[in-house]
């Protein structure tokens, strides 16, 4: 089970995450290129402090959004939606290719991750793509039965599907994360956050009804912006 | 002898020039990567239609500086302006290999173009950063002795050089172009203008002054924003 | 009756529409504020060419978005349109007045445009808040059974509405501007245009479809990026 | 002897400092008006916050610069600094008069303060330009030797001069702040920082090899981005 978190989401002067604290504690970085959070500098730092971990490098691909940092479904078409894509992981997969290092996987951010867990076509045409990308990246998508369809795209284009379950949040009955509206929808509580995980390692959660949800995932995706991160990516990295 | 032309220059809603008919009449398009001008749908069309024209593509990497088109020196260090380069070269690699094509070469823009002829020391570090890039890309450099000692450092790293030359420039003496602040700066007359062209095809101009200047070119540079730019590219390769 | 067009509308060193022969044949002004187009520089420009022309000034406040030139909806809550509206309405206001002249108006630029005929809330919270601006200006918004409930939510706040009618543009039954996704819907043939400019005059016009449609202008909208806005703005000013 | 801060420093889901702690300890809050940090739903945020806590507010004006914080000197002309100053100064005002308050000063940020203290030309032409904007706005320059040239020059434009000293910065003996490349540049030990504050107060600071320095101000600033602010505010208020 690998750990997985988004980094190097600062903009010039400005920062988000304590990066250099969180890079110990995990194995798969999504790195910012620049379209929400990210510029050349920051990625720049990044890949080398990345490289200095030893973790494996993702392109965290968003919508071109730096005042809403992503979280706005800007309209667009399917053709721009892969343009943008493939401009940004361009950029980060030379940046790291001229350290020796490549970028293996492609994570969807923000608003353009629901758009592509919903809308299968772009999904579809944006994996199509991919194949033809440097490195043939692989693609992080939902595990659980919420993002079943989107992965079944991904794959019969053939690009290999990172599967990921969140720790922090909690889960609906359809395997969809309870929308942040609901209360309830973050975990913050050690012990719930630790019962979800080990759910997670079993393939089995146990729901805030009581129900359960079949659930296999090959990463833990931990929040870098959340208040405990840094302590939580450090219990969970040494517990697993 | 090789044209070159700037393309893909638009923005957005905007236009620069017309590429689709300038397309037709060049060799080696340099391509706006977002940082003076283009953006990832703009790069994408652009790319498209270089295709099918049948042209070779390069980057047009400049300074961040959509606001001022590139002209401005921004203030930065050797490593913002590597970072900053990787991340144009890379973006507009990955597009185009997406479509099966190589960016074969680099070429700074605008002010970025002057600081890279006088920062040899920048120059040096990117070129040793360019020869780890994929493609293994050429850069292109100043023709005659204004732009020896950037060609120099660059061959010391490797790097494959395309000297460009100027058919709608005047030079100075000493191989620089003349400055645009004085008159007889910009060649818009066609005699003059062929004059120069045949001049660079074998390696020797005649100044204002009458004086001679050796000056060996791999490529002639038109500037895809002159008015008469489509009718002296049409002619000029009708004739080359 | 008078008529708008929409000026400033470049950035940088792009250019949207030929300003400067637009302006002798207009009334009002529209000019970008940096959201959607319009840097300080070609805000500070247009606003000496319109005074030197004589046209009264209204703030074409849009979106955040040059990337987009202000067709696309960004998700956004109502003060967010708020603060962006008086953050662009400032910004000319003051340049405007450091010359010595008021912007009098604003008009809502591109998908702004439409949402604030729709989100009736976001209009009257934004109309309140004008109440407060310096200038009292007023806000330009369709005329005929269309805008009826817009006009009536800016009425209610105090604000004087500008009722704008648009000669190359087909009506619907209901009002509304005919989609251009649908064929017929931008007028080019200068007899359909002239044809609507009288109906417009006199607040009666013959649709498509034979029928009658009664709508009451105080002023006429041109799109200055038509290709023959200059020769339509020149007949229409002669002839009004 | 008034206390003044930058406020409002952040873009988007980015934030630079505390304000909200700061707040209450300060009586003059400089603004971020959206060209090197500040974008129009934080200047709202930050204007009823300084309307809570009765603070006056000025135009923190910049450099067109987000991604450099306002630290990079942008080549530019006299008309573009004051176009840019102008469209910030705007935005404010009419932001604050929407909420019935007025901007009372403008404060150059960062390299536009460098460049305003030496390009005597260009603050002359910004300060006969501010004496036609909207409310009368004062202009807050360097307190000392080191400022007085630019001082008199706002004064012979009838422009009201707030001199600003720094409780945190040490000075050199012709009244300039000591290079931040410079070891002692910043002050950071308390007794340090009350020695320099009772100096100020005094009209009369003791600089590091123990020569005497005249300098009067009439307000001190302190550093939002300083880790110890809100501590060195709090203290520094309750004392004076």
């Amino acid at each position: 089970m690998l750990i997985n978190c988004d980094l190097g989401e600062g903009f010039g002067a400005w920062q988000m995450a304590p990066d250099l604290e969180l890079l110990p504690h995990i194995h798969l970085a999504n790195l910012a290129c620049g379209f929400h959070a990210g510029d050349p500098n920051i990625m720049q730092r990044t890949i080398q402090a990345g490289i200095t971990h030893g973790v494996r490098l993702g392109a965290h691909v968003s919508y071109p959004d730096l005042a809403g940092f992503g979280r706005r479904a800007i309209p667009s078409t399917t053709e721009e939606v892969i343009n943008w894509c493939l401009y940004q992981f361009g950029s980060l997969y030379a940046m790291a290719l001229a350290s020796g290092v490549r970028v293996e996987y492609v994570k969807p951010h923000g608003a353009l991750y629901h758009r592509l867990h919903q809308d299968l076509h772009t999904l579809q045409q944006l994996c199509a793509s991919m194949r033809q990308w440097p490195g043939h990246p692989s693609i992080m998508l939902l595990a659980g039965p919420a993002g079943a369809k989107a992965r079944a795209v991904a794959d019969q284009e053939g690009l290999h599907v990172i599967r990921e379950a969140f720790v922090d949040r909690a889960y609906e009955a359809d395997g969809r994360l309870r929308s942040r509206q609901l209360s309830g929808a973050v975990l913050s509580d050690w012990d719930q956050i630790e019962t979800q995980a080990r759910g997670i390692l079993n393939g089995h959660l146990i729901l805030h009804d009581g129900e359960g949800l079949a659930l296999e995932a090959d990463t833990l995706c931990v929040h870098s912006d959340s208040p405990g991160a840094v302590g939580m990516l450090s219990r969970l990295k040494s517990w697993i």
